[in-house]
């Protein structure tokens, strides 16, 4: 146990004492925030202020509040730490919550906050008032107005404690203009943030271990920090025995693929197919995730997808799955071999576009440790599936199913790992909702490589529908499902953002568009693949 | 141990019952419905294949919920009835809140319609889960799960009942998707809709009456309905009395305007001068409207801006403010003239524009009956203040301060009067929150003519930053308020969607391009109007 808070330091003299807002900074700023995503109002000014006094926090300005949370979940799944988001008031944070709750299902750290009328001012119920804390609950661990100055400090180090415990969560904030303009003092006895490192329990590796020397077919899900290097490698090892199968979670926070790792799948979207997976095996072990649930109910099939009794957990989502892979690869005596799959490139055709091509030419061109948030289905599986063979890169996908998640989450990942290349692969549909996301890459010169697969339709709906028996759409059906009437012109929007963007209907036209981007090294591009 | 498969789907008969998703479309269209705004997702296709069965639903779609919501308000405030939303599950409904907060200030009856998980599947905490009634309460007069199929006829008749119970509410339902596919009953007990007429306090009239006698200092502040062509000529009349003024809310949900109508301006924002107008009365009369309170809360400033003891009310939000007037206008015996403004056209010179030329200009091209949803200060004032003098209008502006709501309320107002010319006058930055809102005016073809306010900041901001004393922005500031870098470029934007647009920095250019946009009915146009 470490302390890792040192108390905020009194940078000014009695003349000019620290305003709220500083404080708040300041104590944020001592726990570990380096960034925050901002979309602030006029009970946000001091903070605004305020963040050219405090040094060290860069402000990225989002022009929709759902672009600067979707980028907190981005940069804390890349960086383990929680970004501030400053938003505005209780309308502003509810056009956050979409990718709060996304970012709530991939149990990444972040701190909001959340500026509201002057305390005194609240009870009269002026146009902006609203109950924040009734829209923050469903997607916070904690939510917390700060009431008086004094409490400011101690308030922020709590908030950063509850976000960064195991297995990571949402703070929200709220903060009355009225403490963040008057003096705030520094409190001595300001609680420090203490960093718990994650264990995992020998007794269930044992009993893990216990199961697989004894033949049982076994069916590993992983999640978290399962899904890490050294997890997936220590996969690969045990995976040495032919009983034994390992598939991440279906929508993983993060996960590391390709570069010589072994080729992990996903699993199923579709309750049938997870459960013929999962129905194979004697035992489902879950290693830092919880047990799999259909992603809708479906009548005649099951919500659970594996019966309680063939569960077992290695380890949960507060512990260390990467650790207990690793032991128990140690403990059942693998040859300690690499399973991975060599990387190799995709002999590609001359040709029209499809989801299948799409996802080799992408495989190809990926450059070393590159970062490619995933958004939408038609791409997005044949993209995963074909990847195993690519260099090694980091996927990130939408873990909550509130859709306009890639391309925030793509931000958030480029500013927090600027040496490295983002991709954003990501449907036309989704990409709707937070387009926004545009201006502030091209504001951020973030070199991030937007491909967007142009359906002009809400495939995943269509295909819903058919499977609700609808074979034929009636016409308000169709109308609802189909976006091609009109159909968006991508280079036209990316245009209007400042992006500089190009139309791709054939493997040779992506992989050139893909040469251009990549050369683009200041500035976001944007790739619209046509598909048939 | 309980099970976890649903219930066996139950066979139709050959006479092929009603649907639960029918059900609820048939009691809301017997209720008054005959619009949705619709974003669906998966747990919303029973309603979405039940639009083609049930007739007299045209369904909307938008590709973002606040273009729905929005929408909803816009087609409220014309008609006076609810319009349907159909939203997915908690994420989507919170894309949602920040119009249903304008909404619910406008005082705007809204039924929605949120789709949920089926009941047996909600306590799987499957990944789009989450607490819907948490997200709904604040902007919802009622929310209620549909928790069986028997109670979908009812629970219907009464979210309308209760969004249409004066001064007018949200009501949200949650849906769950079993109950929407499984055949459901009509229930002969089903309440009925019960219409109950606004009446006004003949007491109250007389003793505003008897004020006025007396020679008292009268402000008069009007809302709501007291904002009616009807309402604002009987103010004409009752404002013979030199001892009498009135003004409009500062942001009302609808005012007639223009075309002979006395010129009623609207309560200053800032506290200072809209204190300085009510002290100078003995009494302040409320006419459908709340006791005026400050926007923000300032330092040194009281939240109430009459004092309580001054206030006076005529006719309450439930009540009829316009009977109120009419009947007063008869009681204080005036003698009937018109006090309105007689319709005239601004002199226009040839220049470069500003925004009081750009409401003058605005001002003489408004065809008769045209609606303008107005969102922006930058010149949404100079164009209420030149507006007295045009063609009679309908304005709508934002109530709730939740920013994004003009866009989609000019389109939601141009389903509801296809005969009206709908003009949306918009700042750039509030613009960018519901950009989506292009395309369903392109896919609708609906001919409303958006003028955007290009001033490449959020102006308001650095209003507010002066007023806290931030004379000289820091970096980060400065880089929070401006909308500079990337400049938006908005005729690619529109075009993106499919919509013409051009682009006036003089006042020639602007008339020309008014002239253009008025010309072309069969789809939108857009105009940025670019300010130095």
């Amino acid at each position: 146990m470490e302390t890792t808070y040192s108390p905020a330091p009194e940078t000014k003299g009695a003349e000019a004492a620290t305003s709220g807002a500083e404080r708040l900074l300041l104590a944020a700023r001592a726990a570990g925030a380096e960034i925050c995503f901002a979309n602030p109002g006029t009970t946000e000014m001091p903070l605004v202020a305020a963040l050219d006094v405090v040094p060290g926090i860069r402000a990225v300005l989002g022009l929709f509040e759902g672009v600067c949370t979707g980028a907190a979940d981005g940069y804390g799944r890349m960086t383990g730490k929680p970004a501030l988001t400053l938003l505005h008031l209780g309308p502003g944070f509810a056009n956050g919550i979409a990718n709060l709750h996304n970012a709530r299902r991939a149990r990444t750290p972040i701190v909001n906050i959340v500026g509201d009328h002057a305390s005194w001012h609240l009870p009269y119920d002026a146009p902006l008032t609203s109950d924040i804390h009734s829209l923050a609950r469903p997607v916070s661990g904690m939510v917390r107005t700060i009431e008086s100055t004094a409490d400011i400090e101690g308030d922020t180090v709590e908030a950063f404690q509850a976000a960064l415990k195991a297995p990571g969560s949402i703070s929200t904030l709220v903060f009355p203009v009225d403490h963040q303009q008057h003096p705030a003092p520094s409190s001595a006895s300001a609680p420090g943030l203490i960093a718990s490192p994650r264990r995992f329990d020998e007794s269930r590796v044992e009993a893990v271990a216990q199961m697989l020397r004894s033949g049982k077919r076994v069916v590993f899900l992983l999640g978290g920090g399962a899904l890490s290097e050294r997890g997936q490698r220590a996969a690969g090892r045990i995976g040495e025995n032919p009983a034994v199968r390992f598939f991440s979670e279906t929508f993983p926070a993060r996960t590391e693929r390709g570069g010589g790792l072994p080729d992990i799948d996903r699993l199923p979207y579709f309750p049938e197919k997870a459960i013929e997976q999962l129905e194979a095996a004697d035992a489902v072990v879950l290693v830092e995730t919880i047990a799999p649930v259909a992603y809708f109910g479906y009548e005649g099939l099951p919500s659970m997808l594996v019966d309680e009794r063939r569960l077992t957990t290695l380890a949960d989502v507060t512990e260390c799955g990467e650790g207990a892979l690793v032991r128990l690869a140690q403990v059942v005596g693998s040859s300690g071999r690499e399973t991975g799959v060599s990387p190799s490139r995709y002999a590609i055709p001359d040709c029209a576009l499809d989801p299948a091509l799409v996802g080799k030419v992408l495989s190809n061109a990926l450059p070393d440790e590159a970062i490619v948030s995933v958004e939408g289905g038609t791409c997005g599986y044949p993209f995963v599936t074909a990847s195993a063979s690519a260099a090694r890169h980091t996927i990130l996908t939408n873990t909550g199913g509130a859709i306009g998640q890639g391309l925030p989450v793509a931000l958030g990942a480029a500013i927090a790992c600027p040496q490295r290349r983002v991709f954003a692969l990501q449907s036309d549909g989704s990409a709707q909702y937070t387009i926004q996301s545009l201006w502030t890459m091209a504001r951020e010169r973030l070199p991030i490589v937007m491909l967007i697969t142009s359906n002009r339709r809400y495939g995943i709906l269509q295909t819903e529908l058919r499977r609700a028996g609808s074979v034929a759409f009636g016409p308000q059906a169709r109308a609802l499902t189909e976006l091609d009437d009109p159909a968006f012109d991508w280079p036209s929007l990316a245009a209007g953002y400042g992006v500089p963007a190009v139309r791709a209907s054939t493997t040779r036209e992506l992989e050139a568009a893909l040469d251009q981007a990549l050369a683009h090294t200041s500035g976001p591009s944007l790739i619209e693949m046509v598909l048939a």
